[in-house]
């Protein structure tokens, strides 16, 4: 698949695009300016020659690909997505995004009283489906193809055929992708990014996940 | 420690309460009239022979005990405070509830934009120290003290020490208790409980759990 990564050079978004491109899709990394987004790309392409990656800015790059990503800090989002809300019209957004309190990022906060996620499907439109995934991993090892990420991927959308396309995602990138339900639980998955970051601080760690239990193995 | 459990005759009250007197506390079952609490004591007696539980009405409970565990489904919780808040005072509540959606329990909701743990901070106020936990575990196997439990606590509350005390019970009853923040990020374990009935109606399961992975082997 043809997947574009809006604001691709941060840790996580490029760290996906890694994984993705070694998994033999075409990965488009998107930065605020061309020149920033073919630097991040050009990178990741050294380190996987065989891969097709390249990089442009995030109107470019979503215009030109199948699934958009959205990978930049909440207080860029709406801002991001007034630039690409007219190419994104009929696509897949799936956001990465999970907003930090203020001024401690451990501490879960509802800016609207919505997750990120259900703002961005306010703002895109009823012909973007967005799908919420990715909001508690940990960037640490996603650039190491060989370290297992210990760690699931909570998947909140609306329609169950989406969230099968992003579990394909996990899969490629190495994780377990389970249907978390509907836009709605997002919040849940966009707090829990908050109670990881208070576990890092608290235990000196750099890469606390969850996992689902109870679940029988595949 | 002498623990009062409000709602205690139901499956995840009674089934912490077992494991507590197991592990040697005195245990309050508290229900709305005194003959169902002492009703539901007196069968966990029955298993645990040399145990101390004891069962009488919820506001009874609460006076006799250290800490007080809320253990109502939440639309009983306003009215259980209202009964109890006046021997509450001084004391610790440990709130177990979690707000399941209307008519969907698998879409998280948030009545009043706050955490159901918020809401009862607020009730009972500032001399009672409310620490939200317990939301995330399966009852089913509660009662069966030799079957292992794969699945972490989330512990929400504003003092480390109190947090501490909780995860003194999450041990006592078979967990690993994790400390997730302020009371602010109880939303995220009170959520993540409608995410996992969501997991468990899809999955056809009955115990679906989280852990939290990246953490030191203790």
């Amino acid at each position: 698949m043809k997947i574009a990564i809006l604001g691709g050079t941060g840790k996580e978004g490029s760290g996906l695009g890694f994984r993705w491109a070694a998994a033999g899709h075409e990965v488009i990394i998107g930065s605020r300016t061309e020149a920033k987004g073919q630097r991040a790309a050009e990178e990741l392409q050294a380190a996987l020659p065989e891969a097709a990656i390249r990089g442009c800015d995030n109107v470019t790059a979503a215009a030109d690909a199948e699934i958009v990503v959205l990978s930049v800090p909440y207080e860029a989002q709406q801002a991001t997505l007034t630039d690409v809300r007219a190419v994104l019209q009929g696509k897949m957004l799936v956001t990465v995004v999970a907003p930090l309190g203020q001024p401690k990022a451990r501490v879960m906060r509802l800016p609207s009283g919505l997750s990120a996620a259900e703002e961005a499907q306010m703002q895109v439109g009823r012909n973007v489906t967005v799908v919420a995934a990715f909001q508690n991993i940990s960037a640490t090892h996603l650039r190491d193809l060989e370290h297992p990420l210990d760690c699931d991927v909570l998947i909140c959308g609306e329609r169950a055929a989406d969230k099968e396309i992003v579990a394909g995602l996990c899969r490629d990138a190495g994780m377990r992708g389970i249907n978390a339900g509907p836009l709605a639980n997002a919040v849940v998955a966009e707090g829990l990014t908050a109670v990881l970051l208070g576990i890092n601080v608290r235990h000196k760690i750099s890469g606390a996940g969850i996992r689902i239990t109870g679940l029988p193995e595949e």
